[in-house]
């Protein structure tokens, strides 16, 4: 460690530009403004009577509440890994700020899909924005873990190897939604939407957390 | 407590994904943008003069004012919650994520109300969105206070109860303004003003607070 | 102090609903987002050539400046008022949502104000919500200083009159900005414009901040 | 120092109005909603097919890429002025003001330039906020440290220099940038994506934060 660049550890001299919890407080704003926007794309109806407009809008809605689920989980999943760092440097805060725009971006593809759900383009183009999160979610977790560079130093194989896997799973099911659509278009907006779900069940990562502590 | 699945005590250890206090200023971000999002639903008059367009608005505006009272109480509300907690774990962390998907969504129900206070569709649409906010915020306190599963240790079984009336006093209110629109919109729309005046009053809970103290 | 409701002071008990930080939290994240939202009240051309169409969007550009800078004078009054505090409660939490749905409700009168920055209506209407805003500001500084019911103990009572002073100038003001509008607008634009000017020039409030120093 | 105003020295004193911590989480809200609302600009198809829209987006898709990665090269840089602050007062407070008014403006001239990517008066518009705010940046250092007026006592003159440099690169840059579209607009565009892409790069400022650890 000693013979490599260190340039923003967090400490009381002038060198620590950006803390993990500095970059971890702007992410957080990041991640709870893209999460709260996704409403400004459901345009309400401007004229009478409300109801059929409002049961038009229904697919709209649903892509929104899908859309707000999919950032709650990238949000969940980001603290995951933040929380395994020690230190931070200009490497982890760029790869960090390709995350954020993925994320900030999901208010768009949310829109072209409440268009049309059933679109293969709209389809695609949400899950590509998804895939490229994964990639700089996993760039960063590559980045951080290699040689315990800016993780914690007491992080065992094993946890580092489980991140690895559930990061992995989270690009590779939104490239089969992205792929499913030149086949069955209905089938990748369902794994779209089997993807948060998926994350809210019981898992061996939560497992592990719990037996570290028994 | 020690046969049960901790997976996100604050703690100095990797075990702890999302930390309460980590999980309440997200929420609190999450509030803060929806209460100062309603403003962007009131458009401003484009063409002159002004004075007959901005009286024409009036509707809209007290629309605003009102959703900006109820996101406020709702906020109060979530910190009376979360104030109460001595850990975190995934289940509550997705029950406060419903919460949020409502709290997200009332400039929509709102704008809607803006457009027409007294139709009965709108009513019931803002109406819904918090009867379902006031589901979720219900469901939190069952799961977490349920054998002192997440909640500080020493709350007593009366403030527990009295937590349990304050929550189900709210959804009630905007199911019986739902129910209304159905016989007098009008009276629907009376209620929807009242919860959060109610919400101001000195009540039973402070009054607690106040004798805890003295 | 022993015989009043004490409902929120900051404490490791239940009884701390809201403390003076969190608040204070919350109110920073409604000021920072009021004042990013004003940019999108500045619709872009949406043809070319540019050149005459950002000509002509000068005034709505100076409006936004002005707006801008009057929501910062505002925080930093706020954090100045904040500052001072020593306890909370639910009358002054509910003043303060009182002066942050003003604050929220800025980008509206800014955008009335840019279609047409002399329009006696449109002054009007922006120095209304700001004396709306000194209002609630008053009445949360003379809820909280009377009988030192929320502010630190150890307040001179010179710094509390001279805290009323600057307070009561602030919406003065607004009010004569207002009232000017019925003899000549342009006078009342002018007002608008030195009220932020003023608050950046050294007062005898800052002066009395050094003093205590030395 | 003693014989100087010291208006807001963190401290427990009411003389603390605004402390370097709140400013800079103030400032951090608004690059945090400033870099997420850049989303907003793009205005999402409303009719089907999709594709050849989305393909006629991608210079809005571009610009709204590129300006987010400059808000976040700002957004860093504010970070490393900040953090050798030890104190503030008025004048800093209200430099800061400034640039955050630049900041905070970047959506409007990011969506005049993917109206067209090549107009002069587009580049010129992007190319001049960014000036001002690295005028304002400027300032803000000039004023900081300036006989050690508001840094950290113990930084060297190389450090101070060396921040010099970098902060006159930054607006130079873009007056580079602004005088190119007289001559050929493509370089100026060239240059507005070549900055935040420079400021990535390994640099003697990072460089000698590694040896000042070493």
């Amino acid at each position: 460690v000693s013979s490599e660049p260190v340039s923003t550890i967090p400490s009381p001299m002038p060198t620590a530009v950006v803390s993990v919890n500095r970059l971890e407080a702007f992410s957080d704003g990041v991640f709870a403004i893209a999460i709260t926007l996704l409403v400004l794309e459901l345009r309400p109806p401007t004229t009478l009577p409300l109801a059929p407009q409002l049961r038009a809008m229904i697919p709209q809605i649903g892509a929104y509440a899908a859309a707000f689920l999919v950032v709650g989980m990238a949000w969940i999943g980001h603290h995951g890994l933040f929380h395994l760092l020690r230190r931070m440097n200009k490497t982890l805060i760029w790869l960090n700020m390709g995350l954020l725009l993925c994320i900030s971006f999901v208010p768009f593809p949310t829109m072209v899909l409440g268009l049309d759900p059933l679109d293969p383009v709209a389809i695609r183009l949400f899950a590509l924005t998804m895939v490229m999160a994964g990639w700089f979610y996993n760039a960063m977790w590559a980045y951080a873990s290699g040689g315990h560079r800016l993780i914690k130093q007491d992080l065992s194989p094993a946890l580092i190897q489980l991140m690895w896997w559930r990061n992995i799973a989270f690009p590779l099911a939104y490239g089969t939604a992205f792929l499913m659509t030149f086949w069955k278009p209905v089938l990748g907006l369902v794994i779209l939407a089997l993807v948060p779900a998926g994350f809210m069940l019981p898992s061996r990562f939560d497992a592990r957390e719990y037996r570290a502590k028994s």
